[in-house]
């Protein structure tokens, strides 16, 4: 299956994508009126909503509005500095024994074909396309061997940064990772049966994401080269706290975003960004600015 | 007004402290069913609340079940080495221009006279006395002249921290800051008007906060030697975040954490926490192991 949340009329929604992917069927009319992903997953809800995959279309997908897939995700984590050849981006973070972690906030994603925002306080919007794991079972210290039971399914992530602000303190990247609609989720949850071969915690090494930027490839690499895998990281987290349904792991960026060329290439208005995954499909995002009249905001000033 | 989460015949309910502090008064019954301190603030409760002040005690005091002040807060902020004395505490820390800012996710908080847990896999169980803000008006980049506006009122908070875990990667503290039940937040959302006097940015300043062991003094300052004001924290966090009513800012944590004696003095099963301020009240934790018996797990080996 293929879930996503969508407006139409600007009711927000929830719906099955059709197996030729050119429609959507309308879970919200068919699930008692529910408009969340999260609540859906919490409550065994994908199980229901596999009885509807076959009904026709209520909606063509290109008539549809996608939102950010889960309206009010529950803990939302980030790891940082992950796939092979980041560790040379980040020379000094080499002999960190353990995945660095960060927290974003829901406000922080816009979905599919929405407008990612660069704000007047800062030049320096970037890109970081991911795969990203929504947990379906709840679970605490999770073994690495059982950790893909946990897994509701996968879906793309740009991980937009505010490159200055993430080195506005010493330690702890929040406020340069929080710029509100500053990244994108979506556009899809794609279970895994949909990756059409047996899943275990091996089956994601070979996925292959690309991030391109107005049609170059700027990021090309797959799970496999990862320093800690999608599995270690459900074990990981899960041993400090319980992974619930609905949480959601943003599973790390491949080299190549525009903070490590030389000079840096920041994101302007009307970039467009494409992370794809050919089993998830591509995450399309353009750029805009916040005040397109040019007004500006200054920086608060350091006390 | 000072407001609490409570729970009585295993029914989590929403409470009013009567004046003398002896009694509560169950707004759970007079508010159509409102359980949840977070939605009442952002429905503009606390007007309704306010109707209710001097109504006659449905519970003694001592007869009801403190819980997490806020069930489900929103956005969670940490300010991070923020009083007097802390740079000396983290010398490299000195030269960072803006706040260090991390999150924790509700899970890792109980409420007043609730156990903290020490879990197996670490013996660094620390604790951090703060005053906690919570957010009553929605704003993004609000000045700070007009802080003050944007809060519903201040409570306390213990940062329970499980230190070896902070240092796990080299930036981002999410892990040691995210345990389960590791810290607490409580007992009473006290409103500005409960200060006694006109209101200001400066009105906390003078706040005496005090963080006592077993009855020994550890920490004990006041917000005035703060480096990010609590007005500062506010204009900061709004600037790439709209502030919504419910979320809270823990403020940060005076001198004098375990982890700054020689050798080290953590918490153990049986230690008392109590962090004071005298308007807010004090909020009382005491610890326990996860498995007191001895059941042991390992941490996860790096990858």
């Amino acid at each position: 299956m293929r879930l996503l949340t969508y407006s139409s009329s600007n009711e927000q929604r929830l719906g099955l994508l059709t197996k030729d992917g050119s429609g959507v069927i309308d879970l919200t009319a068919r699930l008692d009126g529910e408009t969340n992903l999260g609540t859906l997953i919490a409550t065994d809800g994908l199980a229901r909503a596999a009885a509807y995959v076959d009904d026709p279309a209520d909606h063509q997908e290109p008539d549809i509005t996608y939102e950010r897939l889960l309206p009010r995700p529950g803990k939302i984590f980030c790891i940082g500095v992950n796939y092979g050849g980041r560790s040379a981006e980040y020379a000094d973070m080499t002999d960190a024994a353990y995945p660095s972690v960060f927290v974003r906030f829901p406000e922080s994603f816009t979905g599919h074909n929405q407008q990612i925002i660069r704000p007047p306080e800062s030049p320096q919007l970037d890109y970081e396309g991911e795969i990203v794991v929504v947990i379906g079972k709840a679970g605490r210290r999770i073994p690495i061997a059982d950790a893909h039971d946990h897994i509701a399914g996968l879906s793309l992530g740009n991980e937009g940064t505010i490159r200055d602000w993430v080195r506005h303190a010493k330690f702890n990247v929040t406020q340069g990772k929080n710029w509100e609609s500053s990244g994108s989720m979506g556009p899809h949850l794609v279970t895994l049966d949909e990756l059409d071969r047996p899943v275990t915690n091996t089956t994601f090494d070979d996925l292959h994401i690309t991030t391109h930027i107005n049609g170059e490839l700027r990021q090309d690499d797959r799970p496999a080269t990862m320093k800690y895998s999608i599995a270690y990281q459900i074990h990981y987290l899960s041993t400090f706290t319980t992974l619930q349904p609905g949480d959601v792991i943003f599973t790390g960026t491949p080299t190549g975003a525009g903070a490590r060329f030389d000079p840096p290439i920041w994101l302007e208005p009307g970039d467009v960004i494409d992370v794809s995954v050919p089993e998830l499909g591509t995450l399309r995002n353009t750029v805009a600015d916040e005040f397109p009249d040019g007004s500006t905001f200054t920086a608060p000033e350091p006390q």
